[in-house]
């Protein structure tokens, strides 16, 4: 590098960005956004943070894996403003292994940032601000607010029923439907279909807003949202864009194109045969016989007879398992397979606790699980194709 | 199969082995047992467990893996008295997921195994009893007796410096050293080594009895004496075979052949040069810099100057990280290369609690770690050897 002196524009000013943060502060900021930062990606700059300080005491963190975003930011005593970038995992590591206290950072010469706290002393490899990817910046207009809680309860009731199918491009997210008076979310795989509906709500909606919501970006705000009190969050988009603010964070997430099948229709309408069971029971008794499920399809029978409701799997390799629950039943008989561990999923779902009501036309009919709760806001409804067995 | 009638010796006589269990009894005994069971054989007998009935109320659990075995057993209402193999992780699981209670174990035809709890009601596919490998019995001379908490606590300070290296056969073990008034343990991988040694037993040994105890051994040994309330343990050897009874369960274990290394002989006699620091942060050193250690060696210097333990690393990828510990020093000046994973396995078998004391002679000579806990019963040290840096 015998041509330095010929070019000085290659060095970053030296004495450029240096603060003074919180630990703390800086940890938690760091955890909500390092899970947007790709593992392992192709793009050296998508494994950096983005740190950019004004002079108004403020540092500036931004993530992103060009699909999602996250910007969020703490307090920061302000020698020096300016932006930086590092290594995202290897700092957030490095900060939590440091105690509690002050932390100053400083960018170096050649994109090396500073970190000091106590009697520890570390420079990492940063690279140049300028090769971090700009990121959508939210709207000013065009915003819904949207209760925290229900969000973050339509979430967990849906998000395991998307598909885990690349290829199928539209099922790979759950549909959010607003409405002036309630929101909805619905999610399927073509197997099952896990919908929720929460009437009594006031939004500012002429009509019906549906959007496609990605998979990752749903569990991206499941985190969020379990880590902030904020009690109402803010919804946007744009042709490309979603956004999401939830207290001083702002989560992106580009949208899914594509149509979202229509699920209204498949939502069975004559299952009057039904069952109503403890949810432990209920789990307990699919737990056991499913080990004893053909290994592929997991398919265990259900068989409805007089005041009972039998469990039971067989395969060549492990032998067979039947299970009983005595609960009433008056109908006629029936019997019908599905997939058990689609069973487990919405018994984990609603926590397994209280009663669940199972809903049933025939052995070719798609079948119908709903938590036999009395919260007539919420409205939680399973559909699943049934197996042959 | 239209033989059937010409063969019915092939058919196993119905009606043998029926007993019934409570499930927390039996849980118990599976729980300790399953873990000796090969998850991937290739002999499928020896996914099995084995159950054994005599008439006197006792349901005996026998598992193997040709190399260890395990023996155990608990109480039994006996209809029928025999014997039957069951798949093992299969009905571990299943049992797991019962409710509290009774249950009822009855050998059908065709090795079939019938599993009756409450409203369920399971048949596992077993195999016959006379394929189940015979496993040595515990001899009745030659037997020592160990205390139980002494011995747990020298394998927990030994057992991570086993090697990992499956060839290096001698070395995959740990040699247990009994005397009159002394027993003591040691394992290397030849990078470093653990010791560790008890005063104060009264043990009827004539002159030094030395055992290597094979890893997987040790391991089963942690966890049945993690779960037994029993002081002492019983030990005894023949020529291929180790036995340990705790309580009422029998590990037995394929002895390793050949010689234990020369320990002795490496042990530092005038590392005269010593700092004394707290565990928790030395520890919390070691973990900030190897962060920025090269990812293969792990190496991480400390440098020892007037009062002050500086540990340092780099790494061109990741950058450059070091931390400072005052402590006091009065000897010369010292730059030693060590292996941070192998310093941070002797601060978790310590505890990480107290403080350490590091003894060292030269940079190309072996450092020496130990708890400066003051115990004069029990002395534990480790040896680690230099790497070049």
């Amino acid at each position: 590098m015998s041509t330095a002196a010929l070019t000085p524009d290659l060095q970053a000013p030296t004495g450029n960005l240096d603060i003074t943060v919180s630990r703390a502060e800086l940890l938690r900021e760091l955890t909500a956004a390092q899970s947007v930062v790709e593992r392992k990606t192709t793009i050296p700059i998508l494994s950096n943070f983005l740190f950019e300080v004004s002079d108004e005491g403020v540092l500036t963190i931004t993530a992103t894996d060009l699909d999602q975003s996250l910007k969020t930011s703490c307090p920061a005593r302000v020698k020096k403003s300016g932006a930086c970038t590092v290594p995202a995992r290897k700092l957030y590591d490095y900060i939590k292994l440091l105690p509690e206290g002050d932390i100053s950072i400083k960018l170096q010469d050649n994109h090396w940032v500073q970190i000091r706290a106590g009697r520890s002393n570390t420079k990492m490899v940063g690279m140049a601000r300028a090769n971090f990817p700009a990121v959508p910046e939210f709207p000013g207009v065009g915003v819904f607010k949207i209760n925290a809680a229900n969000l973050r309860n339509m979430i967990s009731k849906t998000i395991f029923a998307i598909s885990n199918e690349e290829s199928r491009y539209t099922l790979n997210g759950a549909l959010l439907v607003l409405k002036a008076e309630s929101m909805a979310m619905v999610a399927t795989d073509g197997h099952r279909l896990a919908h929720i509906e929460k009437t009594g709500e006031n939004m500012e909606v002429s009509g019906e807003k549906k959007t496609l919501i990605p998979r990752k970006a749903l569990a991206e705000l499941m985190s969020l949202l379990n880590n902030s009190d904020a009690e109402t969050l803010e919804f946007a988009d744009d042709d490309q864009t979603l956004f999401f603010r939830i207290g001083g964070r702002v989560l992106t997430s580009r949208k899914l194109t594509g149509q979202f099948p229509n699920y209204e229709a498949v939502l069975p309408r004559d299952n009057t045969k039904f069952v109503i069971v403890r949810s432990e029971d209920l789990m307990g008794s699919i737990q056991r016989v499913a080990q004893f499920a053909d290994e592929r399809s997991g398919a265990i029978k259900i068989r409805l007879e007089q005041n009972e409701l039998k469990l039971s799997a067989q395969s060549t390799d492990a032998g067979e398992s039947e299970d009983i629950i005595e609960t009433p039943y008056n109908y006629d008989p029936l019997v019908v397979g599905f997939n058990s561990s689609y069973l487990v999923d919405f018994l984990k779902a609603t926590g397994n606790t209280g009663e669940v009501r199972l809903e049933f036309k025939d052995a070719q009919s798609a079948g119908q699980m709903r938590p036999e709760d009395g919260n007539e806001e919420v409205k939680y409804r399973y559909i699943l194709m049934p197996m042959r067995i």
